[in-house]
């Protein structure tokens, strides 16, 4: 069974910033389509927001089991209406695996339907994640801790709903803590927040992080059918009742009408 | 301490329906707020669609503690800058009852992230309600169950997330159940959804269903200070970290600057 | 990759019950394994109450990936070693679905940490189940319902702590709903309880319920390596402290000495 | 409306250590029922483990609204009836406060069905409590974050089940991490993990462990009136059913026999 990946990249820094460019000589989200295409079972592919319709056509959503984003410096130019379909198809069951910055992206706000706000500080400090649920499909392989030498701060309070499972807490050289993995469903999509990802420095190259992304994208992967018609609220008439019931009382419906929405 | 609690209702079938307007001749959020008026500690008000800005005002919501919300056939007529309002101030700390078809509400749809469709049915069939949480704060003083004998079918699946807390699921004559009393927090907000509360029918009447608003009423109200400025994601500067540390390596953001969103 | 799956029968009443015995006649632990083994990548197999350590050998459960668990008549009769065995096992890693009437054995109750009662009725009755998280791995392939056209009811409420998800929730003929699909996480193990199942019915028969069961297995399996030691406490000493600090203060404690338990 | 507190209180380390007696001359349980006394409606008393029946009586648990436990070199002499006696009564709906070592308390143990274990270190370094769910009734009152200066160290992983809410993640200097306040219900009764606490340092007379502790206790009481019976499964017999029905098929119970455990 093949997990047809798909990683969003914003591609933005990669060109403005020379730091970035050397870095990630290929782009952010080619870096990560690398190092997935080496895993068992995953097929990665990239796209960016300069692509046609930021590379999320209806199609290419619809082949896509798992979505990888990472977006910073332009989460206002991603349209709305494609926000809406990636959405659509997280209801449906696409995995989404949110990184970083994204966590201020239009795609992820909407799915948490709270601010996603954080405390930051671009100091190069060390960042070391603690496992908080041993064995946790997401923690597969990696030690009870690993540590990125240089990485940007996020601290709490991270302004999200309750997750169903804390993965991953980081401690960092300033004195902060940060959740940093958490997974959520939305409909019959899973979704997994990760923190590391700063673009300045090489947190994409580092093993651990490797095996996290490898693992989540396995994690996020739903084998069932993509859900069509997510939003979908049937009225079931009487005669279709399940157990035989009778109409009575006042009715404002007529039967099999569309409810208001 | 007083609760002062708002009640917000869309008041609209009230002036069409002559069967609305005949069993809530005040209107359905004068009803409730009448109820509430009667428990100790809350001081309860409604508004209107109608009123200027759907009477939620700034002010309003400043001084309001607990927010219920009942709007059905006219959900599309909420402006979306006061649904912005709403859910800051929810993130703030106010408390939110979503009831019955407030379901596909923009406010509880932006909350949850989520679809919220189901299945329906208008045939005044009867409804059971089973506590599943027994003696959770918002099922105090009720039995194990209680019946509203005419009440519209909601079915699942109900396309929410995966609540903090499942509190009553309803049993429906025609087949179905349905997971009635789910709680949620986003923020400092304590968000709850009630299925009850069809117009057709009297169920803003029945004593257990008033227990249950009062309850939860009191369970929502959170005596902290509303917290303001939701979104805000303060920058740390090197200087000010709580651990003594030393920038370094790459930086892309001036010190103090405002993030990307 | 092969999902080692042992299902644990009570076999008690298979053999009293002429009902169960017509039934059932290679019991139910093997109806259950039987169709296990249909299913790519299971390979199931069965062992008894009666069996020497109730079939639960340290060898046995380190080769299980997952384990079955149905007991009603003799839950008493589990011992107490074995039961802790059983748990060590699940917090190392090890599967379990605990199935109907197994909500009142000692495992259940041990993992749970709360009563796990309920009310209930032997009376043949309808069941329906119906799927509230749509497309969960548990429910891949399933109608947004199904129905059992002869169960014993259980009915709420069920004293069980709220659960990472809720799945499947039964309606019955009686007027009574139950949470009929749960899930839990203890430690690394992932824990699935199913209600339908009562010995006196063909539940297990059921192609539904064998999609459901199907479905947990490979739900519940934890392919990482068992977790040993699972109640270990390590005390870190200052000299291996990730960052360097210096002891100060008061202690009672020596270096690298065991904690009170 | 007063909220009956008791203290429980292990009074070892108090009579052995020279350190904590001359920290807590009235021994920790009485420091702590001490602050509880200042504040409005709460009435905090306190016992000991060397007390009859450890001082938790039937009817000293009956009119106890909120359990606070502390206990650390004598998890194994406190009686497992009495342990049992505890737990019925969390189910009930007393609330229960678990302080720093009673992680490893049997209480605790049973209610999260869990090995609960950690890591840990005493070396008198900083500890850093940071507030993870903005304005949570537990949080009311404290900054984002506030320190320890001196505290023993736990770290992650925590062997206990997720959470409903993480209210507090801890940072260490030595570099670990620590959910630090958890809360759970089982049953009735609300349940709440606090790291802080160990016996050679000053922590109970920090100014925002009395302000957790005091809204702790608030969060934790529940109203209602206590549940008895929190194991009763009653048989539901034909006659009694909701809903009409008749009795048909196979049969192994009698009426009204109380089911097996």
């Amino acid at each position: 069974m093949t997990i047809r990946t798909t990683v969003w990249g914003e591609n933005v820094h990669e060109k403005k910033s020379k730091i970035v460019a050397e870095l990630y000589p290929k782009g952010m989200h080619n870096a990560i389509a690398d190092f997935l295409n080496h895993a068992e079972e995953i097929e990665a592919s990239s796209v960016t927001l300069q692509d046609p319709e930021h590379g999320l056509t209806a199609d290419k959503l619809a082949s896509t089991d798992v979505l990888i984003w990472w977006g910073h410096a332009a989460h206002g130019e991603v349209s709305d209406e494609i926000v809406e379909r990636v959405a659509d198809n997280v209801y449906g069951g696409m995995g989404l695996i949110v990184l970083h910055s994204g966590h201020f992206s239009k795609i992820f706000k909407k799915l948490m339907g709270a601010p996603c706000n954080l405390t930051w500080r671009e100091a190069g400090e060390r960042e070391r994640l603690w496992v908080t649920s041993r064995q946790h499909p997401i923690a597969r392989g990696l030690p009870d801790h690993f540590e990125l030498e240089q990485e940007e701060m996020y601290g709490e309070p991270f302004g999200v709903p309750e997750p169903l499972e804390t993965v991953f807490v980081s401690w960092f050289q300033g004195g902060e803590i940060f959740r940093s993995g958490l997974t959520y469903r939305r409909g019959a999509g899973s979704v997994f927040y990760f923190r590391p990802g700063h673009e300045a420095y090489p947190t994409y190259y580092d093993d651990n992080v490797q095996i996290v992304l490898t693992n989540a994208v396995r994690w996020a992967h739903n084998p069932a059918e993509r859900t069509l018609n997510v939003h979908d609220a049937p009225n079931i008439v009487v005669e279709e009742a399940l157990e035989p019931i009778t109409a009575r009382g006042p009715k404002l419906h007529e039967d099999g009408e569309e409810g208001y929405r």
